[in-house]
């Protein structure tokens, strides 16, 4: 079957590998679409080796080159022995999270913290950018009717925000600001009008992007550019800030304006990958009990929450799909596109392997 | 009456100022001991006009010269009209903060994060380095017997330590580290040791407090000049680290050790004033969803919790006190002295007006 895999920095190509065989436990899905995230990105430009992609992964025994996609959807086409709740003919999507069980953060059922985490779709056991995966039965969830194979590769990300949005243990009625509008913070956005949220702005310099802030529910949407995103938020919200703010972007200046916009004991969420170091001011949060807190992954019932909140409608997805490209051109339209001039138009790209 | 107040930078001065006289709500105190702290230490350096204390402050409407001394006890000698639960002659501990009971802060009883807040003994309505105060009746607590109060003098501080402990959110059977041995630690310390604790380490460079912090029951006392504070944590708690580690010290070495030594999910609280910024690593604090909060003060049922747990025998604060000295020694060998060479050997001077 066809398969895209990372060989080294830059250096995608789009292999004949051999079909993934069923074994009991598993389940074979037929890949209908896959998404493209910031990780992904990192991934392609750093290369396999700055991952330690070029070491096996502990539990998969897999190395460079691997496939890739982890935010992918698709339909069963054989069920493994011993599987049970899966038919083929459903339509899935995959939680990719790799795990051991056994390690005192599984055992907690915090499987985002595994001592030997990894993903399918960069550490082995196949991936979205391919025909074909055969994955454990733990990792597939049923979509409900009425919820396509499309959307269902949104809910990878979707979870991510929302297991963020749990993380930062909003008080009910809550306020909230989100820092940077691209997929991420979208996401936030989301889980946030889908849990009750009371009041959201959404801090983001592109145009189009807050323009889809808004389609997606944002109550204000503001301009780093121009407006003075701290005093706006605090008029706005009480005259105190946001009970909670979400950083989705990993700048100095967008944790600044997270802190900055909060009330005192609120919760800033770091949801980025940073490059550099940060520098904050401890006095000035303690003064005001601030926290600040960081979230990676889902666990527990993220991903089954995010398919409720889809089925009951409560979570938009559809506006995240901006373009859908077949798997040939996942590399010049997909990787190549999200890293140049236009991708600040772009939320997701979606591949049909 | 004789009364410590504040001038200027280093200039404190034994005053003769007038009684206060009894007001309705109000009950007076003959203060017995007040402790002095760490932040009565940074005021005296910085003087009354780099604290805001030049201006009125808008609960008290007193600037400078204040009288000194937030942490105090004493025993009742008048009692005002409409106040209740109270008698004269009762042994009382006072709490110090003051707040406008109006703000959205105090409305949610957090009054600690009060938007006009100040203190008693630093922002007016007299103070603890006095012989008599005079105060409303929500700020008394009454001490029970077999609670003498030179310990009632430490409730104060022993209230910020518990508040901190409160706002980590431990979980049942935590394990923790503290950083830092100093009055604030060791509160941290004997707070964990009341409220549950699994297992505590202190880390604290200085013989003589390593040495109390074991007293006070730390199950193990590091020297973070010698040992590998994180690694060790690692090896005493699970193979993981810590659930929260308080940083009562407040460099950049002690912020890195407090966040370095927890397990995945942990919670960082820092509870010491900064001169500078600090620097984090956001991406090691997302990879660990890693959080670090802030606390100040108390609120709610921390005096009271406080008071029940000495009451029960489960807080010690006796061996907190190592020195104890009449008012007009209080600059020499108090706050001199805990500013001086053999600051280490001290944990809480108390001053008897
Ligand atoms: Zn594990
Ligand atoms: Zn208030």
């Amino acid at each position: 079957m066809r398969a895209l895999r990372l060989h080294g920095p830059e250096d995608l190509r789009l292999d004949d590998v051999p079909e993934p065989e069923l074994r009991p436990g598993t389940v074979k899905i037929k890949v209908e679409w896959c998404g493209i995230c910031g990780s992904d990105l990192h991934l392609y430009q750093a290369g396999p080796a700055a991952f330690g992609l070029d070491a096996p992964h502990p539990i998969t025994g897999e190395g460079a080159p691997v496939i890739m996609g982890h935010e992918f959807a698709g339909r069963i086409t054989e069920v493994g022995a011993g599987v049970t709740g899966l038919a083929v003919g459903d339509a899935v999507c995959v939680e990719p999270e790799l795990y051991d069980d056994t390690c005192a953060y599984c055992r907690r059922g915090d499987y985002n913290l595994c001592l030997q985490s990894g993903f399918v779709g960069i550490n082995g056991w196949g991936g979205g950018l391919s025909e074909y995966a055969v994955l454990p039965r733990r990792m597939v969830h049923r979509l409900p009717d009425g919820i396509g194979t499309d959307v269902g590769a949104l809910v990878e990300p979707l979870a991510v925000a929302w297991h963020a949005v749990r993380r930062a243990e909003l008080p009910p009625g809550a306020t909230a600001l989100v820092v940077g509008a691209g997929p991420i913070g979208l996401g936030v956005l989301s889980a946030l009008g889908a849990t009750g949220a009371r009041l959201v702005a959404v801090s983001e310099p592109s145009t189009a992007r807050r323009e889809l802030a808004a389609r997606l529910g944002a109550d204000t949407v503001l301009d780093p550019t121009r407006d003075d995103v701290p005093a706006r938020v605090r008029d706005l919200m009480d005259g105190l800030g946001a009970d909670v703010a979400f950083d989705a972007s990993g700048l100095q200046v967008t944790l600044d304006t997270a802190l900055g916009s909060l009330r005192k004991r609120g919760t800033a969420v770091n949801l980025a990958v940073w490059e550099q170091p940060a520098q904050i001011a401890p006095t000035q949060l303690m003064l005001t009990e601030t926290s600040l807190t960081s979230t990676i992954g889902y666990s527990g019932a993220d991903f089954p929450a995010v398919i409720a909140a889809l089925r009951r409608g409560v979570l938009d997805a559809a506006p995240f799909i901006t373009t859908r490209i077949p798997l040939e051109r996942a590399i010049q339209d997909g990787y190549e596109a999200l890293l140049g001039a236009g991708r600040e138009e772009q939320v997701k790209v979606l591949v049909h392997p």
